[in-house]
């Protein structure tokens, strides 16, 4: 049953923009969504209304076009926004700074006047846990400090949090949640959607699976003196699709309760070393991922691990996706794996 | 003598911009210089031209108009900027969060834009000593930890100056200084440039004008509560023309030394109450200027103090006008002053 309710959702084909949408068409939403597939491709949404069967309205579309994005609110009766659209690659950050100011802080700018000018006042977040910078306490509960943030990237989500919730506190229509992820892995159980970067494989999860098929001869580790058990990096690993259905149960938590500014964290609470993560991609993969090290990369702290307590209890949400599903899709055997390439998606059973 | 170099200013029509024009023209800089108008007027800049005997180049032109600041930068060779141009009442920052992030920020990402574009990469930033917050330890250094700050308009000069910095790190051609300003008063001694916006009269100085000059019955004084000696806001008063003369001096810094980012201080090292103020403002112009007290604003500290010794090295440079000059102009006698108002400048002789 349609909800009748509209989701503008900005950076649909990206990798969490696109299986979020999954839930919230699943869940009787209209669709809206912009991308100007710098990193992604709209094939994605192809992908989408394959699997859920029901259709999505795309444009292509970039933020820092205030224009057109004003064009698209005026045409459009719009009830919710999810703004997943940023660049965000940590190490690309710090090389070209400037390029991510502008495209995370005035592309969001852009947006939120677009909101205004067209009383859209529910919004959720994608923020990220790099707000909290190198942790002074673990685990990361909401109320740890932010803005000490060690790389670019984290400084555009804190900058853009910090401007919502003066925002909220200036006017109080604004009913915003920011979602602070902790790692996103993991694909849609179809097998036919999942991270399908077209730029740099900075994050873990799609290194490792262009490794496994043989795109790439091995992985690289970066840092081994880290301050952890085993040296490397330790992070919370969530799924997408949790991920996918926090945000639905986001727009739940907006309708019921209005909150100006919230921020939530959304992990699993425990987290993983890069060497754990790497045995257990072997374990149930039975394919060998030869690595080597590197240095640390500058931006980069030695462990992100969240408590999730609040986000469970207030968005009446659980994760629920184990380690194990995060990277093998189901319609494989066990033993078998599938990633996404440039290609498409390849696999091994 | 013409030293032949050109500086680019933007906000030029503004108080601190047309005072430190002044002291360009005297040195032989040729000025371009841009304004939007939005709180100044164009008119300043006649003067400058009537008291330096040179002229400027003026551009009605806003930093968020992108191309036309290219336009600019296309015309003209230019060797440095300085980057005066911002919205800065603290009050109306924290009503209108999206209007500062825009003016500010925004303004400043197209500035940075057409700077490189054009192979521009020297600027003196206008900062403010509201990036250190609530101070930890007084007198403020310039390694007091910046980003804790407590309004709108703070946390868009804080934002500016960690992009700076990021852009600094990730190309080391930019060469930047930060001077974080104090509470900068008093006006130009020929009695005829002031300060003078067009909207509110937040800053004490002209609003103890206005009341000298009977133009407002008494002066408002936002806290008198704070952990200070007479309860009221401590501050550190610098006169504008000793700010001017720093400018100049951080442009043959740029020229000296290679610095990518470097913020100074711009303050005496010794702060006045609001009341002691007020009393030394009395004393010296014979004018009784009654007050009233109201409640705190949101936004302010009770003491901002600075420790000014870096500047003063650094920029081998040091502020010479005592706190009598700041509001006392030369050509009136002593006992009498000189105030800017919306019809001109108005004094008591």
């Amino acid at each position: 049953m349609a909800n009748l309710k509209t989701v503008f959702v900005t950076g649909g084909t990206g990798y969490i923009g696109s299986h979020c949408i999954i839930d919230l068409l699943n869940e009787g939403y209209e669709v809206i969504t912009i991308d100007n597939l710098t990193n992604s491709r709209s094939g994605a949404l192809r992908r989408v209304q394959e699997i859920t069967g029901k259709s999505v309205t795309f444009y292509e579309c970039d933020l820092l076009d205030g224009r057109a994005v004003h064009a698209i609110f005026a045409k459009h009766k719009i009830d919710y926004v999810i703004h997943f659209a940023a660049m965000k690659a940590v190490g690309e950050s710090m090389q070209f700074p400037l390029i991510y100011y502008k495209n995370n802080v005035i592309g969001t700018i852009n947006l939120i006047e677009a909101m205004k000018a067209n009383s859209v006042y529910q919004m959720v977040f994608s923020s990220s846990c790099t707000v909290y910078g190198d942790p002074e306490h673990l685990p990361i509960t909401e109320d740890h400090p932010t803005g000490a943030v060690t790389n670019v990237y984290g400084r555009t989500k804190y900058l853009i949090e910090e401007m919502l919730k003066d925002l909220s506190h200036a006017e109080e229509k604004w009913n915003i949640i920011a979602l602070r992820y902790f790692n996103p892995v993991g694909a849609h159980p179809s097998g036919r959607l999942g991270e399908d970067p077209t730029k740099n494989f900075t994050n873990l999860m799609p290194y490792i699976g262009q490794v496994a098929i043989g795109k790439k001869p091995s992985l690289t580790i970066f840092g081994c003196d880290y301050d952890t058990p085993d040296g490397t990096g330790v992070r919370d690993y969530i799924h997408v699709m949790d991920l996918a259905s926090g945000h639905v149960s986001a727009l739940s938590k907006l309708d019921e309760e209005h909150l100006r500014f919230k921020p939530l964290n959304l992990g699993l609470g425990h987290g993983l070393s890069v060497l754990e993560f790497i045995k257990e991609f072997e374990r149930v993969s039975k394919v060998h991922i030869p690595y080597e090290y590197s240095g640390r990369r500058v931006g980069d702290v030695a462990t992100l691990v969240c408590d999730g307590t609040r986000g469970v209890k207030e968005l009446k949400w659980k994760p629920t996706r184990d380690f194990q599903v995060m990277y093998i899709q189901p319609r494989y055997r066990p033993g078998s794996f599938c990633v996404a390439t440039s290609e498409g998606f390849r696999g091994r059973d």
